[in-house]
C-alpha cells in the first residue's frame, strides 16, 4: 500500500458558510477511507491569501538563482514553498467559489506563485512543456448560478476553461470538475444541486 | 469644453521595466493634449494591490448597509472607494501584463472589489443589468508571446474574453485592447510590436 500525498487548497474566504469547503471535507473523508495513512497538505488560500507577484519576484523567477538579490530570494520564498508542495503531491484537490465569472483573486495569486519557469514548466524548441505530470486534479466549484459548461450560462464560465488551460500548461491534464451550482436559486434547485455535487465528489474521491 | 475624468489603473508590479505602464504614459500624454483641464485618477494596483475579498466583505456586499457589522463596514471601505472612483470617471484606462494566460491576481482583486450588487450591477426579472454605462475603456496589454486573438496563441488568451465579459456584466461594453506583444521574442519582433502598440495607443487616446 502506497502512502500518497494529497495537496488540498481551499480558496473560499468564507468558513462555515462555504459550500465548496464542505464539499472538500466530503472528498477528504472519502479519500481517507482509501488512504488511511495518506498525507494531506492543506493550504487555506481563502483566509491566508498568497502574496502578489512583485518586481523582485519577477527578477528572481526569470534569472539564475546564483545571481539573485536578497530581495529576489525573499520574494521567491513562498513561491518555492508552494512549488515544492505541488511537486511533492500525488494528487490535488482545489475547492473554490466562482467570483465574477472566474477564479477568486486569491486562487489566481496561488497560480501566479506556482507557474515557474524551470520548476513547473520549461521551454522546448517548439514552445513549452509542463513539468507537473502524472497527478490527478479534482476541482470542487460553488456558484450562485448554474455555470456548468453545458448550462444556459455556461458561456459565462471563465473558471473551468481557464483552469484547464493554465493547469495543462504546467502538465496537469487529468482534471475533473464538480459544480455545487444554483446556490442562490430556489431551495429545490439548491438542494438538488448540492446532493448531486456531494455524490459526484464522493465518487471521484473513491476512484 | 467639458472636464472629463479618466480613471487610470496600472496592474504591473514592475516600475521602469514595465511596457504596459509606458504605453499608459503615452496614452495619458496624448489624452492631456485633448483635455488640458481633465482630471486623472491614478491607482497603482501593481505596487499597491487591493485587498482580497474576506468573509466580512461577502456579508457586507450582499446585505443592506443598515445592518452591517463594524467588520463588514470596514471590509467594504476600499470597495466603496473603488466603486465611487469608477462611477465618477468618464473614461477608463487599464494597463496590464498577461500573467499565466490571464489578468494578474492584483487586477482580479480590483475586479472582485468593484463588481457590487446594487452599485455596479442590479438584478432584473430576466437576469442582471450593468449599472456602469456610457464609459469608454482602453486596455493596454503587455505580453512575452503574441496573444492577440487572431494569432497562433490567441486561443490561450484568457485575458481579453474574460475582461470583455466581466466589464460587460457591469455595463462597460465599449472596450478597446492594444497589445504590446512578443516582448520575449526577437529584437525585431519586439521593436515592431512596440511601435505598433504605441501608434494604436495614441490613436485611441486622441479619439
Amino acid at each position: 500500500m502506497s502512502t500518497p500525498t494529497l495537496l488540498h487548497l481551499d480558496a473560499s474566504p468564507r468558513g462555515e458558510r462555504s459550500h465548496s469547503r464542505k464539499l472538500g471535507e466530503e472528498f477528504i473523508s472519502t479519500w481517507r477511507t482509501r488512504h488511511a495513512d495518506g498525507r494531506i497538505l492543506s493550504r487555506d488560500l481563502g483566509r491566508n491569501p498568497p502574496p502578489f507577484v512583485t518586481e523582485a519576484w519577477v527578477e528572481g523567477a526569470f534569472t539564475p538563482p546564483d545571481g539573485h538579490s536578497p530581495a529576489a530570494q525573499e520574494a521567491l520564498k513562498v513561491s518555492n514553498q508552494f512549488v515544492d508542495e505541488l511537486l511533492s503531491a500525488d494528487e490535488l484537490l482545489i475547492t473554490t467559489p466562482i467570483y465574477n465569472l472566474s477564479v477568486p483573486a486569491n486562487l489566481k495569486a496561488w497560480i501566479d506563485q506556482i507557474v515557474r519557469f524551470g520548476r513547473t514548466f520549461s521551454k522546448t524548441p517548439d514552445g513549452f512543456a509542463g513539468l507537473v505530470t502524472g497527478k490527478r486534479v479534482t476541482i470542487l466549484v460553488a456558484s450562485g448560478s448554474d455555470f456548468r459548461p453545458a448550462s444556459a450560462f455556461g458561456g459565462y464560465n471563465f473558471l473551468e476553461p481557464y483552469l484547464r488551460a493554465v493547469l495543462g500548461f504546467i502538465g496537469l491534464t487529468d482534471v475533473s470538475f464538480v459544480y455545487a451550482h444554483s446556490l442562490n436559486q430556489s431551495d429545490d434547485a439548491r438542494t438538488q444541486a448540492l446532493a448531486e455535487a456531494s455524490t459526484s465528489t464522493r465518487v471521484l474521491a473513491a476512484a
